[in-house]
């Protein structure tokens, strides 16, 4: 705070809160924000109907509960004090930042991540554990799917979606955040909602989940997709061909992941592999997001980044290839940069399996 | 807008931008905003790798897809137009208000639930009906609770909480957006997480569950709480008395809850009966909140609040006494205002119910 010349940081829902204090606040339109000023004591403004929620930290934090026909604006306000610089959390509801801004005339508010943002990037040794663990948690619900455990044929992507997430916390996730189940031509739909299409045989089906995983409080998230062929015959060689140029270009950029290598040439390794294929239309979203408590944060591996990947940081990789109206593919994995490379948290098998079910 | 002196609406996450389009934008960092300006056509800004998932209404809004290394916030900007005053969606992430404020230095920036919390609080005859199929839904859920058909003895909270959720979902809800299982001293904390407390016999267990049921695509929620008392014998006399005070205050505020009534006259009713019994400072939570779209929403039932109910409005009436350490209570219906009188959606027996199990 002080290099950025921040005078008090305010966190409220979203991942920074639960990263500092083990508390995450409820997403609802009580505000709950933390007050961080530069050389001062950090308190909890918090509705006094969640203050049991809140596992006390009197070394982290002071509690201060406010009552239903309370001003937590102004509890805020007079917390803060007339600063220069305030730096609010990226997903505060902008309904809350238009309230301070109305009371705090003179003061400039700023994104949080400036401040948050590189501190939760560089992941320390039992955050990457957390990591892994969710990964491997994935991994076997992945290994389910490539093992033909998970029934597709006949049954809706919604149905399909349903029972991956069952999965997921029966591997020991305590959320499901997500799982997106594209069939056939809805495989050609990145961010796709599992819907009510029956699956074929003989067609692709791409599925790419996820969830948190609680350690002590804090929640890590895993992130993997694999897709397998319905019917229990090969893919058309189109498709096969389609898959092999994914794969390699998956492959390579996970190995041009090392450290002090900018985030835009991992990215760029990916596109050049698929563009040359030919197929580089085909491939319109950014090769990896980084995660951690959230699903997507820092660092981005997208073409304009060009922060060089530093040890500890933990992100995707994950192309995907799309022709609207008929097909489409992604292949996934987390990744950490480490000093002896990339270290691929995810070891699903990456081929296409071939499902007979 | 033209009587508030709104000249460019700006919708992203949550529940405004689905109460207009019927599309619910991904709360995640690529942004999607649909710009509505007073007296031109409406746009959705939207991430390309999402477009897929827009149905598009052309009579509606244009969709305009960004890639991923275009600057998304410089086409909101473009499209809203040099304009003196700016609505912004109340949970549109704050980082997205920064940078907007950042380039329309010009610009006033307002909650749009100014322009839009007025036209959702009234519900339409095909949302009222949305609603109750909702809560006919829940209210199945807690006829299972009260018959004793959720094991409840010997299991964590988080098992009945996760039995909860599925029943939810078979029952015919969407999605589950929360399910509160607080036994014992824990049914003192309002908004307690279910955790992983085994439940014993002889004593509470205060369930508070909702989710969301679409109906062409929007989705509109419930939210019940009903107590029950385990293992088989009648509850102690002190907890019995604290209940028929409880179910008193419950149904003097739902009868209380007629067209033209003040919500603050609603909760005062609520409130002076647990006052004059004694437990005043054990209710430090609003009588109710307004539900829809969102499980939270105008009017709600509160002090301070001197708006008066109008036919169409529809909220919670959820008293509740909270003795810390010990055991506490909540009973909450969702009613709608109407010409004839309070309608109350739910129907669940509002008995302190004893199971077995």
């Amino acid at each position: 705070m002080g290099e950025l010349g921040v005078d008090v940081l305010l966190l409220s829902v979203g991942p920074d809160l639960p990263y500092l204090t083990g508390y995450e606040a409820m997403p609802l339109e009580r505000l709950t924000m933390l007050v961080v000023p530069r050389d001062g004591d950090a308190t909890l403004v918090v509705p006094r109907l969640e203050a049991p929620r809140v596992v006390e930290r009197p070394e982290l934090f002071t509690v201060v509960p406010w009552d239903e026909t309370d001003d937590p604006v102004a509890l805020v306000v007079s917390l803060a004090g007339p600063v220069a610089t305030a730096a609010i959390g990226d997903r505060t509801w902008a309904r809350f930042l238009i309230e301070l801004q109305a009371r705090m005339p003179s003061t400039t508010f700023r994104r949080a991540s400036e401040v948050m943002g590189p501190l939760r990037a560089v992941k320390d040794a039992e955050e990457i554990r957390a990591l892994r663990r969710a990964a491997a948690a994935a991994d076997r619900v992945a290994a389910a799917l490539q093992a033909g455990d998970i029934p597709l044929v006949g049954r809706t992507e919604a149905e399909v979606s349903a029972e991956i997430g069952r999965r997921l916390v029966a591997e020991g996730h305590h959320q499901v955040n997500f799982a997106i189940v594209g069939s056939g031509p809805n495989a050609a739909s990145p961010h796709h909602d599992a819907s009510d299409r029956v699956i074929e045989a003989g067609e692709v089906v791409l599925c790419d989940f996820g969830g948190t995983m609680r350690v002590d409080g804090v929640g890590y998230c895993s992130d993997i997709t694999r897709c397998v062929w319905t019917g229990g015959l090969a893919p058309p060689s189109e498709f096969r061909d389609l898959y092999a140029v994914l794969h390699e270009a998956q492959r390579a950029a996970v190995d041009a992941a090392v450290v002090g290598t900018p985030c835009e040439d991992v990215d760029a390794i990916a596109r050049r592999i698929i563009t040359d294929a030919g197929y580089g239309p085909n491939f319109f979203h950014r090769t990896g997001h980084g995660i951690g408590i959230e699903e997507h944060e820092d660092p981005y591996i997208v073409g304009g980044n060009c922060e060089p990947l530093a040890p500890g940081h933990a992100f995707s990789i994950e192309p995907g290839i799309y022709i609207p109206g008929r097909w489409g593919a992604r292949l996934e994995d987390i990744v950490v940069a480490s000093e002896s490379g990339p270290d691929t948290l995810n070891t699903a098998n990456h081929d296409l399996v071939v499902v007979d079910a």
